[in-house]
């Protein structure tokens, strides 16, 4: 065909958008193949949505309230009607049990779980990526509190299987209907006071940060903080803050002394004993199946931000500590959350369908992987190249390579037309064990050169004469042509474990 | 927070979207993971691009001619650019090998392994989606043939891991040059007679199907298929398509005696020797690696739609026949292909960087399977389920559920309102190969009730008396609490293999 010359595009990523290399995939495969045997364990099983969907089907529930609506990617599609790509999984998980339940195609409860990309249409930033992965399990159909409890099992299970100790993470529990519950015991309650709720929920999740002193603040008139920034505060009477600071300071060392104390505070409330009482079945059942406060504790300070949980809301926080970007040393905090939204079917059929998930942010957990150095690939865990000494005789190389390949062993042939010195760099990049060499001389002889690239690398380490290096060849032996599978299964085998 | 009622968007999937239930998400993981490892044998690594790029770096390379270039999903950014979902895994390719070598981020030769969904904006039909998966190698900066050879062989080697025995499958291999060379000698060469090569390569293509009439008939005047339909011909004069159908029909056993014929046809083009030594020499690297003609072939009707092919290209085809929707017995046919393209990555930096790929259709492999009935799941694949016999009791069933999941194994307590006979109506739909059952009595005695319904499912076809089945009580066994994680363990071993 003919071709015509363009002037051409730059090759750039859109902002907010990443490649992602070998090392981080593999990390990621691993990771997410571990999380799924865990709730493959736990009989949730697997569901996958398209990345695209209605835009009135995935609503407004925008999983944060700092976020607006517009932060979607949205079209058109040719009868007009606006599409988006997906925000979270949680949405189209909701469209698709509405759809199920009224084509009378699926059965409650319904357990399942799902991974995949998801996409936010806001301003990017470091670390802050506009396409991100999540990991979600979601129990629908049954407002069992057997069901909130079991998926905060299920996530320290899968942090646990992770690799993270237990002791350095914790799942905090709290629970919406105890919130509101306050909020009606502090006179904040009904919907002329939505917006101050608001202010005091955002104050009330910066407790561990900020401590009951800066809550206060944030209660009251407002804070300023280091930089000199000033926060607006919610404008409580220091009689209305203080009983939101009682409850963040609840005393006990148990959960169950913890509760008792906020039953009190809620308990003249219309929601608050239902809360009260939702906490106490969901930490009982947990400590009664060998998950202690240890792991499962309740957290007065945990709200979670989405604006669609209606009872139990959960968090996964990993304890140990790590330097922030100021140098701070801090705890790493959240990798996930989550918690029971009964409202998010019901937009669709009227009919109030219970549910409770758990989403974990895997990009956080890699993050954490990162600060532990846990999850690295080996040094050389590439293919063995097999390099082209003689340009004529490529089916006699690529002969080797297949023969290796058929043995199970990642290899390659070298394709470029560089020289022998660029080959050994090219192999050297690409994270090869050894390499395989045939020239004019070992060919004569059925012979083939395997040099042990790791080995090499320790010899020219501690060798510092040039001529003792050429004449030792260290880590360079020969082998008949026939044994070549053999002979570099040894070699990986010797650099394994 | 107070809620609102909305009244209720519609839940339902735009068209030419699907959602993925559990089987079918099962196989796909087996398959990848298959391809995965043969990819990685292979030397190649994986790379993840986003989904949404510039769609100026997209281009207007859609792989279909019969696809316009407003087939693509867009949407402006903020600052007005317009990005688009790719519609391929190749385009992005592209961008990133650019966007390297352009920063030297990149070394070459590069090889990478892509997996993930593409979207088209287009009429879907039946089994045309407008999301679907692609399985992408490529081998960028080397135009050594032996790199074409090798992805021959890489698809060889995928197929067969995937169960497709030796026989069933063909690698189908042509050249582009050679068929550029093919015009040339039948008088079409030229800018000018561009939409008259397509039309003849669209003939070409219908080769296996309509045979050499049919082909002639598209070639000269026209056609007219069984229902009906007209399709124009490329108005070739019976000359010139006589050397069309004479390269069609070239005679020969081997692929070197084909190409031989082929080589006389096209020996005075311009570009046509070269392609005629590019496939000799692939063909000879692949027989010397032992992947003689019964896998990779020389095929003269193999053309491709891709518009931006450069030289040698490919497909695998299924050879074992399945019944099509009109009932007629037919090749399976295509599951991939792919072949070079050197102009891609010279659309951003002027300078020229070869490249070959091949793009596994991850869909159809999975139609093949269908087909071939391989991979299904078993039959009672499901968690074992724990029934919940004493609502207040909770804790103990949730803590026998516990333990069977730490001991590895999949189970679930039932999390609904229902009575028993509607929990063992669930444990059936959830494919539970037994249920856990503790009443007052098993409690009494410290035991618990494991009921295989494998078993009872074959006991009950057989017994037809209802009194000697309750008595018999088959495939229903009391066992000690203490011992519940080894004897569920027992059942699920029964059941194995």
């Amino acid at each position: 065909m003919a071709k015509k010359r363009e002037t051409g595009p730059k090759a750039r990523l859109p902002k907010g958008f990443q490649d992602i290399g070998t090392g981080d995939i593999r990390a990621t495969s691993r990771m997410l193949a571990t999380i799924r045997e865990v709730f493959e364990r736990y009989g949730f099983e697997p569901l996958e949505t398209p990345a695209i969907e209605y835009t009135d089907a995935l609503g407004k529930f925008l999983p944060d309230l700092d976020r607006p609506n517009e932060g979607v990617f949205s079209f058109q599609d040719e009868d007009e009607q606006w599409l988006s790509l997906r925000y979270d999984l949680t949405a189209p998980l909701a469209r698709y049990v509405a759809e199920g339940l009224k084509e009378q195609k699926l059965a409650l409860p319904f357990r399942r779980y799902a991974v995949g990309p998801v996409w936010r249409n806001e301003k990017p930033g470091p670390g802050r990526f506009r396409q991100f992965m999540q990991f979600d399990a979601d129990t629908v159909g049954t407002d069992n509190i057997a069901a909130d409890a079991e998926i905060c099992m299920l996530a320290a299970d899968a942090i646990e299987a992770l690799g993270i100790p237990r002791g350095q993470y914790v799942i905090k529990v709290s629970n919406r209907k105890v919130l509101d519950g306050l909020m009606e015991a502090a006179g904040i309650g009904g919907d002329e006071n939505f917006a101050v709720r608001l202010t005091v929920l955002r104050a009330i999740d910066k407790f561990d940060r900020l401590g009951a002193e800066g809550v206060a603040l944030l209660l009251g008139a407002g804070r300023k903080d280091e930089s000199g920034d000033f926060t607006k505060g919610a404008g409580l009477s220091s009689d209305q803050a203080g009983k939101i600071i009682g409850y963040l300071t609840a005393p006990g060392v148990t959960g169950a002394e913890k509760l008792a104390r906020v039953d009190g505070l809620v308990r003249d409330s219309s929601a608050g004993p239902t809360g009260v009482s939702e906490l106490a079945g969901m930490l009982q059942l947990c400590q009664a199946a060998g998950y202690d406060q240890s792991r499962v504790q309740f957290d007065p300070a945990c709200v979670r931000g989405l604006e669609y949980y209606t009872g139990p809301v959960f968090e996964a926080e990993l304890t140990f500590q790590v330097k922030n970007e100021d140098g701070q040393t801090v705890r790493f905090g959240s990798v996930g959350g989550g918690g029971r939204y009964d409202g998010l079917v019901e937009r669709f059929l009227g009919q109030k369908v219970p549910a409770v998930g758990f989403s974990i942010g895997v990009s956080r957990l890699q993050a954490a992987f990162a600060a532990l150095d846990k999850g690295n690939a080996a040094a050389a865990d590439g293919p063995v190249v097999v390099l082209v000494m003689e340009k004529d005789r490529l089916a006699d190389y690529q002969k080797m390579t297949q023969s290796l390949r058929q043995a199970g062993i990642r290899a390659e042939m070298y394709l470029g037309t560089a020289g022998m010195k660029a080959q050994m760099k090219y192999a050297d990049r690409r994270g090869a064990p050894c390499v395989v060499i045939q020239g004019g001389d070992e060919r004569a002889k059925g012979e083939v050169q395997i040099k042990d690239l790791i080995e090499g690398a320790k010899a020219s380490a501690t060798i510092t004469d040039s001529k003792e290096w050429r004449e030792g060849r260290p880590a360079q032996i020969s082998v008949k042509e026939e044994e070549l599978v053999a002979k570099v299964r040894e070699v990986l085998a010797r650099h394994q474990g």
